[in-house]
């Protein structure tokens, strides 16, 4: 089984994730817990370009989405379809949807560029992801305690919302896959919402 | 004019780019010299990681893919495009065509996945383009005499032997843009060759 979290930033996925690699080690499972972009030591030298906040050059929107592709093909290839394979459970902090909510929606790039790359590079799509909503406020506040900002952390706060809305966008298109979860709540009651989603899939 | 140069390894691309930057030079044009993958500080970093000896993780075929294009779009935006738009001659060590080579004919990946990477996120291609062909043997030696070999230049001798039937098939397919240049001849011999294809330019 292979699960992502999705949402702004602060809106607690670590907590969440944390939460549910527990309970799946309780059950003698083998879990993977990964993150993009990254999950290899290639993947994360390209995220350490992407994250990096440069005053020299700006990055260009399709430089941006081409870098997190790239990464993902290396961490699908040597981490997620390898665990898969091996029966694991793969816990992924972000995957496509993000791409779509922060450079699509966020950045206004064609949906068309987007979806031509998943279905050229991504083999493998989550069973099941959760998308842990806040406002957009009480997220940035989290982030800004945990220290310095990186180059998306420094974007204003119209970003975010923009991100909110494209996540809001995949949700309403693919519930199926695509699990709300109301982060405004004690981490407690989000991660009973989760395992009631988790407890019903297949 | 955009121009760029295609070969294997040490057929003598720079000496030409050299020669014909003089050229342009002379006649009082200004002329931008760049290579790929690279051209920027960022897309020079993203050269490092596809260039870097990593003996823990093989980079896929997806990735380095992914990571070409992502330094190509960079080089585009902030390079190639204002430098034509000011009116300026733009020589480029490689550009598509080496992906093409490389990536297709070499590693074997589709000719669809580029095709779309091409189509999707490159605006301008060159006017003309110089294939400096000469036997893989040479090259390598001209090579291997430079000092330590990068990740491409470790590669063995059959896979620039795909690597120039990649540029063959190009050169067959494009041959009003892509001029093969006998690169075993003398250096000005071949120089005099390309300046007869410049002056042809329309």
């Amino acid at each position: 089984m292979f699960i992502s979290f999705e949402g702004t930033e602060g809106v607690g996925k670590t907590t969440l994730i944390r939460k549910i690699h527990q309970y799946f080690e309780q059950q003698g499972k083998e879990v993977v817990l990964t993150r993009e972009p990254g999950g290899t030591p290639l993947a994360e030298q390209i995220r350490s370009l992407l994250l990096a906040v440069n005053h020299e050059e700006q990055m260009s929107h399709d430089t941006e989405l081409l870098l997190i592709y790239a990464a993902r093909a290396q961490h699908l290839q040597q981490v997620i379809l390898p665990a898969l394979a091996a029966g694991k459970i793969v816990l992924s902090d972000r995957f496509t949807d993000a791409s779509f909510a922060y450079q699509c929606s966020g950045r206004g790039l064609s949906q068309e560029k987007l979806q031509l790359l998943n279905q050229t590079f991504v083999a493998k799509m989550p069973n099941i992801t959760f998308w842990l909503d806040a406002s957009i406020e009480l997220g940035m506040t989290r982030a800004r305690e945990r220290g310095a900002l990186d180059r998306f952390e420094q974007e204003k706060l119209s970003f975010f919302a923009k991100v909110r809305a494209g996540y809001e966008t995949l949700w309403q298109a693919e519930p199926e896959r695509i699990k709300r979860l109301d982060a405004t709540q004690n981490a407690d009651v989000v991660f009973g919402e989760a395992l009631q989603y988790l407890k019903e899939e297949p």
